[in-house]
């Protein structure tokens, strides 16, 4: 059943394989890589609505899985809120409005009838939330509140640029929090960083949380902590971002409650947003030049079986391979490629989707009653006997795949840090990595940095650090540690 | 810790319960059940737009997570596909149009600029989808094509009622399927039919797959199967719809193969859909005057635990509601209600909910080592030492509760079907259930049945029936066997 035909073999060449290594160029592979692997596919009408394809949604699913776990041990509910509201909306918060009106879309029309007023599609979901949370918090027995959903946004950028990284419309979460205190609040932000980094191991990606600087701050925020991580190609690409709220939206919507002493407060807010974004991100931090490879802790398929026949003793290796599935499906997420395509191609295909083990199963391993394990991210290839494949064994497998990568991660992201002390090296060092610097915490001398076309990252969130030398600007005495980078 | 101030008391008593009874006012009870249960809130800004709240939402990931389940089986594969596209695709299927223009909401703007091209926010995606799926199939080996994807939708409806049942925006998969021929189309039918009688088994509902007429087929299919089930005040409500599209969107998208012999075939399409409407059947079917009552394997929660702490016992009684909770819940989805309310309250609020079974226990469970478990249908108390309960006497209780659950809408449904024969009967009888009648086939004698205000719901699909009389309306002869019934 697995011969082709010489026409199929062909239309097979077409389709598989990336073109370019990410040497050559990083950007064509990764796109290749994409539409390639079955990410997601950009020939849509609209750009900037994409197709997130079956393989890149599966992706999503385990994000929202493992997202959902965790958040459920911190008692976040999951709810659904409209995703049309009035434009008047958007404007109750002014500095909002100000960060969202040139991005929000309008609907003004239906059918052939014309709105009296009109509605924005949501860009993000504080203010609709918010004004249900008005509705819902009475008294300090309603706190904390932590709401979480899970929805589609659209942010009409000028900007489309590569697909998950920079799209019109995304999938995302969005946490949003209510509390009777400040220091609740601000206790809540440092439960939202755990709850990224736990997020983070799932994705083997070592990210710095870094507080960004006021010019960088989400609109409404006092402040903001976003999660950077270094990419192959030395850009930084930024992940989830936590926003501490303190009471500003509070006020615009009048979210009061009566506390303990009877006396009416305002609440403290904070907010978290993950997007598909996320995808992207892992393909960039991890992939080689066959393609994707994704972590075992977070692929969608863990294992995958591909039948290697030869003449005459085809039915012995499928009920191999379908003996091995059935033993290990238990035990992983696992899948048998029964496809009428070649090994060859199936080998490709899988490669370049990411999964981290691969499972050939030909005649020798059918007689000998063993199979080999080919690991995704080394190439390492370990034989077992039928009898030793054991879920401790798969486990551990997995464990100790996912636990490298994530330590590569690391040390990618820890040997590319570069201090610096001169004005003059910044853009050369933001090539190599990210650059580490003194800043006295003026606007301006941000600006210059920004203007190198390396964006200033902000300072660490999870560590206090001391300036060690004058700002890398004006030469004034320095006040913060900040990080520059180039970026997605 | 259980103990409440008085002005707390008050509060509780103002939130809680159903006010009228479901014979009272059949509206008004839905609608408090609804509000009160926590399934939704419509108090938002836009009418039609609601906010699903986390018990409800809870309940719709139960229903993806059984759907996904039975659709893997199938294999089905999960997508997401932008929600807006040009207004013009909606024009390529003439009858597809007609059917949604007046209901298609409309983006013009963006920031303060005009679009170049209006596109529309889907009120489904069959365009979209099929102008992918032109790009995507090829080759008889692409074929079938199963895809599916979860997302929301917005339909402009005028009449905008009951939460959940009609809706403007509202949650649903929506599955979509291409096949080399006409048999395999219609064999994908039947599987859909399938799957749907297994996810209403986990709804424990009992519903007629109805074949509808040509006037209320879906826009652009050959033919409609909608699951249409009787709910407690008479009335049907419509469930899932599955529709066989022919090759109707094929010509209008041009989605081609080529078959094994190297001809150019257009492909043979189906599609199905399922909306968080679900929700709202599940109350109207099951509730009773305490609220909602959910089928165990459908329920977020299967079993809550309430502590009843006495006087200086509260220790000893909420240690063993913990032990026994730690117990439970690697067995089942349970629940330990640890909030500061009494247990009254408590009582109250998981009845309106409709978990399946409460737990109680108090000193006297506390210092027997046992447990009384409460089933919310029936009332019924089930005894259990510590030592009896097993995952086993769990998985019994439940199972008996979701089959009794089953046979109760099965037989309301079997004993509320009105054979009629006289054309004056119809109104009054389908005061009292699903009118099922003789029909000669003709769009004005249709007219005339939904002009009493009696929707005509179509034929079996399920079965053939042969007419026990002349065509109710023109006395000719009859051609079909049709229901009739008042609808949500």
């Amino acid at each position: 059943m697995i011969r082709m035909k010489n026409s199929e073999k062909k239309e097979e060449k077409n389709i598989l394989g990336v073109t370019v290594t990410r040497k050559e160029n990083f950007s064509q592979w990764y796109l290749e890589v994409v539409r390639k692997g079955g990410f997601k596919d950009q020939r849509t009408p609209v750009k900037g609505f994409d197709v997130i394809l079956p393989w890149g949604y599966a992706i999503w699913e385990r994000i929202q899985e493992i997202t959902n776990k965790i958040f459920k041990q911190h008692g976040i509910q999951n709810c659904y809120f409209p995703m049309l509201f009035p434009e008047a909306f958007l404007k109750k918060e002014a500095e909002h409005f100000e960060g969202f009106k040139a991005e929000a879309v309008k609907v003004t029309e239906v059918g052939d009838e014309k709105l009296t007023e009109p509605l924005v599609i949501r860009p993000t979901s504080e203010t609709i939330m918010y004004y249900m949370f008005s509705k819902w918090i009475r008294s300090y027995r309603d706190l904390p509140l932590k709401i979480n959903q899970w929805c589609n946004v659209v942010r009409w950028d000028t900007k489309v640029t590569r697909p998950f990284i920079r799209d019109r419309e995304f999938l995302w979460q969005e946490l949003h929090t209510a509390h009777a205190t400040r220091e609740e609040a601000l206790q809540q932000i440092n439960e939202i960083i755990e709850m990224c980094k736990e997020i983070h191991y799932y994705l083997a990606m070592s990210a710095i949380p870094m507080r960004r600087t006021p010019s960088d701050t989400f609109p409404g925020a006092e402040f903001s902590v976003a999660f950077d991580t270094l990419v192959q190609d030395c850009k930084v690409f930024q992940g989830p971002g936590g926003h501490f709220l303190g009471q500003n939206f509070a006020k615009a919507f009048d979210i009061t409650f009566i506390d303990e002493h009877g006396r009416k407060q305002y609440v403290w807010q904070t907010c978290l947003g993950m997007t598909t974004r996320e995808i992207g991100g892992i393909i960039m931090q991890h992939g080689d030049d066959q393609g994707a490879v994704l972590p075992p802790l977070l692929a969608p398929i863990q294992f995958v079986i591909i039948p290697i026949p030869f003449k005459a003793r085809e039915q012995l290796v499928l009920n191999k391979a379908k003996e091995i599935y059935s033993l290990i499906s238990t035990y992983v997420r696992a899948h048998i490629d029964l496809r009428d395509y070649s090994p060859g191609f199936k080998f490709n295909d899988w490669e370049l989707k990411g999964v981290p083990f691969r499972i050939e199963i030909g005649p020798k391993e059918a007689e000998q009653n063993k199979i080999t394990i080919v690991r995704r991210d080394t190439g390492e290839k370990i034989e077992l006997s039928v009898r030793e494949i054991t879920k401790e064994k798969l486990h551990a497998l997995i464990k100790q795949m996912q636990n490298d990568m994530f330590e590569r991660s690391k040390r990618f992201l820890e040997t590319h840090i570069i201090n610096t002390t001169e004005f003059d090296e910044i853009k050369e060092n933001a090539r190599k990595g990210i650059v580490r610097t003194n800043w006295c915490g003026s606007e301006r001398c941000e600006e210059k940095i920004n203007a190198l076309g390396v964006e200033v990252r902000g300072t660490r969130f999870d560590k206090k650090e001391e300036p060690f030398d004058t700002c890398v600007v004006c030469g004034k005495k320095a006040k913060y540690v900040i990080y520059a980078a180039r970026s997605y």
